[in-house]
């Protein structure tokens, strides 16, 4: 086996498999997540992508997945490899550091010293040798003690995702691009994000976050005392008896925050964080347009036409159309166009409106028809 | 009962109900033609609406219809005031030289000076006032000898109908407005169709006939004398036993050509033929721009929804929604959009693209996909 093929020594991957996707509905549903969906004409969903992306990097037995209980049948039939020890299930979502938190703190109560990295379920990546680049430099950073996030070269002046500021280079061994965070920037506006591209001191940010287990826990403590108290008491009863009791006790009185408040943004501000360029394609399909660019490779010529079995009769039209209806679909004239078609609910729009998707998913909450969300 | 209110003397409608609306697809299908469809959101078909126009004018027993043996069951289920004797049955569609025709042999054996008037089952005429005077006059003319037409006053420069060129005003007794016609002129490019509303003299051809049934027939037998004998042969049968041997032996055999070409137009160049000026409101519905313009009632900013049980949520969009699916539809910042969703098909274009919506329908013919025609 040649060095790169082998696993990362110490490394141990954790899956955050939770989030909706609001901005792909009706493709996404509460009980038909993002990452349980092939959105990349892969063949597979986003979630065993995933998976197959980590399994040489940790090795299969190393890969922890934290999902809702309402999807753990749906992830089991993706990941057979997927052992007992390395699911977590949450009994209602809590957010990133509950979610990533807790499987920081069973890991490190069953190997001190483990080196954890948490990967979002449903982004894509297909630059495997890349991203094992940026990874193995995010667990030598992670081994001389730092928080090490995953940045991307930006390849555009995108609008849909936030930035990482980058500072000075730093000299850690065995990540030699590792730079100081200067701080995170949400996602900006059009003029903003193409100064930042032309700048070359902007990321996007990935949100991949490698640490030793116990560094990011004692960050996290020092953001949210209350959090890393629950958590601890959750991990010391996770493989005893007591874990369906302290669970229920415990896991609903979790507060809801995201990870980047508890640990990525105080990490940066106290130095403790560093940033890996990482420069390989990443894409968090954050919306249908997200899609309709992957599956067009660039051309604005293209109609991306996804789903089993899809029937679809165009003419003259581009953007994206999602079968799972098995109906016969057929376009004419309409460009850019973002057509989702499932047995229950029909989306039309434009890929430039993807990112309102959202707003029709709040309305039909406000207005009580669950039954299509 | 008011004058206006009493039946015209002597007069018998006939409504031929055939053609697919293949521009209507995926609404209007092989089994569920246009006429048989709420397009105007009265809360009834085409058929019906035009039933309740004509039956003041003729008297609901003297409503002939003539349509296809597959929808016999559906147009009684419309209509349930039609009797048998005035159900008249094509065993594969001939054209309306054929249909019409042979309504009019059937009438003129049974009645020798009945005058009929010919409306299609699937046309949309709100002012029903207008359309009594301009009827009435017809019928004058007809009981003068002539073959009269109702030519429609432009609103606009449409160029998705035919149009007549009228001649000179004629004096005839009871039809005041009557002109001759100079010539039918096909679908005009738009320069022609301003050209055509701006000089006053040009109608649009709303393929509607009124004639005694004896002078339509001499008239198409001077075109087609293969088509008149035939159709004399079946309305010689039509009321005997004989009628269904007739009609397997005859039917099949008739020329399958439009009325334009056997009575129309040879009449107009012959002078037998009248236009009566109709100013009432009037569309052939032909395509699905013409449904969203019926709804807008003029505003573009506005979108149409048809469809029993519709579940629309619309943000920022105009067009047209036809919903038979009971499935939630959403749309999001597209504009003029023609979403028709169906059990088995859907279709997105623009009104724009309105026309080209019978090219998919050929498409799938030619590749053989019947099932969703």
């Amino acid at each position: 086996m040649s060095r790169s093929a082998a696993s990362v020594p110490g490394f141990y991957s954790v899956i955050p498999a939770g989030g909706i996707g609001s901005r792909l509905w009706p493709l996404s549903r509460a009980d038909a997540p993002k990452f349980l969906h092939d959105l990349t004409g892969s063949g597979q969903t986003l979630l065993r992508d995933t998976w197959d992306r980590l399994a040489p990097l940790s090795g299969s037995d190393r890969i922890m997945v934290v999902t809702g209980r309402a999807h753990r049948a749906a992830v089991e039939a993706q990941l057979p490899d997927l052992t007992d020890p390395n699911v977590v299930l949450e009994s209602e979502p809590k957010d990133s550091s509950a979610a990533i938190g807790l499987a920081a703190a069973i890991l490190v109560t069953r190997e001190p010293d483990v080196i954890i990295g948490s990967f979002a379920a449903d982004h894509v990546i297909t630059d495997v040798r890349g991203f094992r680049r940026a990874v193995e430099e995010g667990v030598a950073a992670a081994r001389a003690g730092y928080i090490a996030t995953i940045g991307i070269t930006p390849t555009e002046p995108a609008i849909g995702f936030g930035y990482i500021h980058c500072a000075g280079p730093l000299a850690i061994d065995g990540a030699p691009h590792a730079v100081a965070v200067e701080s995170f920037v949400e996602k900006p506006d059009l003029a903003t994000a193409e100064k930042y591209v032309a700048d070359g001191n902007h990321l996007w940010n990935g949100g991949m976050f490698i640490a030793r287990a116990d560094v990011l826990l004692a960050q996290l403590g020092e953001s949210n005392p209350r959090l890393l108290e629950g958590l601890t008491e959750l991990a010391t009863a996770w493989d005893t008896p007591r874990r369906g009791a302290v669970v229920d006790k415990v896991w609903p009185s979790l507060p809801k925050i995201a990870i980047d408040y508890t640990v990525a943004e105080p990490a940066a501000a106290s130095g403790k964080l560093v940033v890996i360029p990482g420069d390989f394609d990443w894409d968090d399909v954050g919306d249908f347009a997200s899609i309709a660019k992957l599956h067009a490779g660039g051309r604005k010529s293209d109609l991306a036409i996804l789903g089993e079995n899809a029937r679809v009769l165009a003419d003259s039209s581009t953007g994206v159309v999602i079968s799972q209806s098995g109906r016969l679909i057929s376009l004419i004239g309409v460009t850019d166009i973002v057509v989702v078609d499932t047995p229950d609910a029909l989306l039309v729009t434009t890929t430039a409106n993807a990112q309102r998707v959202k707003s029709v998913v709040d309305a039909l909450k406000v207005s009580g028809r669950d039954d299509v969300l």
